[in-house]
């Protein structure tokens, strides 16, 4: 079993952070993603598209999303679970994934892509949009500071999958100069919170 | 227990989908999105983002984004299972079910949003952005159809949440004049054969 990654982005740091909170060994295959080794035609056998991280099982099947992989591990290890206890803790963890996906890694992702040199030749860049989606991001920093200001983590007082995807995408805004604002003093103690996970290094 | 919804709107119709399919009956409340109303304030105390559907539980807690919610009655009425039967279906449904969010659902909903009249004065629109999507939304109608020349369904041989979701993708791209081409043979067929199905109706 192995994991195909590129280190540097965002989606395959939650991966190995999940799987360090639940201790699994796993071998990575890093693929050179600025040499766009992840769209030849071999590596599109593995994801069609083009995506990292992509888990290759021990069958020779490949699994690819982010949290695809970390549900499988989910229910193959299950100890200890991060995607909810409960019926309703884990609707509410589902809800805060999509809710980190949809309305605040996407939006910096987009605004990466559509403003920076990085992508220029790369990507069709459309900076206006760019510029739209920086606004959704920062709002989405205002919004996490209002819930921590009442809840220890995402899913109230129990730490789950969808803290290690926030925590990546507050990181990774850095990239379109977004950071924790000192009047974000709630989103700041969750933040160092997670942060003194030892999983918070894989 | 009741669902606050838009009838006319996508996400919700996943939802009255898959409530279908395990035979749960449902009170559904209209929300005039039109008017605005998900917007107000006494809603943003349901959903702070303003956003459709919305679940109230008898507790009167709730939970919004139409995958979590469906999650929630996965749990407290596994039959049938729609969200995979072991570990690796269960990823393979979870990785399908975020492709067509990310790369289906997502561009056909940008298109609309930045290039259609109905969102004039309401939205910020960049019509460079709405055509890009456009393109996105084509290609996705592709990788369907090349997937379905193998597969009955998504997740192979099973149907599931994830063909619900790309099922009323399909559908919603109409605002955006994409449809199922004829030469979309395989995708055709997997469209009336999820059609076929009385919760389709729902």
């Amino acid at each position: 079993m192995k994991i195909y990654q590129a280190r540097i982005a965002p989606n395959p740091r939650r991966v190995r952070i999940f799987l360090a909170e639940k201790d699994i060994a796993m071998e990575y295959v890093e693929v050179d993603i600025q040499k766009g080794e992840q769209y030849s035609p071999e590596f599109k056998q593995k994801n069609v598209l083009g995506l990292l991280p992509v888990l290759e099982l021990d069958d020779g099947s490949h699994l690819s999303e982010s949290i695809a992989i970390c549900r499988y591990f989910e229910e193959v290890q299950p100890e200890p679970l991060l995607f909810g206890r409960d019926a309703k803790e884990k609707a509410i963890v589902e809800m805060w994934i999509r809710r980190c996906d949809f309305y605040f890694m996407f939006p910096t992702g987009m605004c990466f892509q559509n403003t920076s040199d990085y992508f220029k030749g790369l990507k069709r860049q459309v900076p206006e949009w760019g510029e739209l989606c920086r606004e959704k991001s920062a709002k989405f920093f205002n919004l996490l500071n209002n819930h921590f200001e009442h809840n220890d983590y995402l899913a109230g007082d129990y730490f789950s999958i969808a803290d290690i995807s926030a925590f990546c995408t507050v990181d990774f805004a850095k990239v379109i100069q977004q950071r924790i604002q000192p009047e974000h003093t709630h989103l700041q103690r969750w933040y160092d919170a997670v942060a003194a996970r030892p999983s918070s290094k894989a």
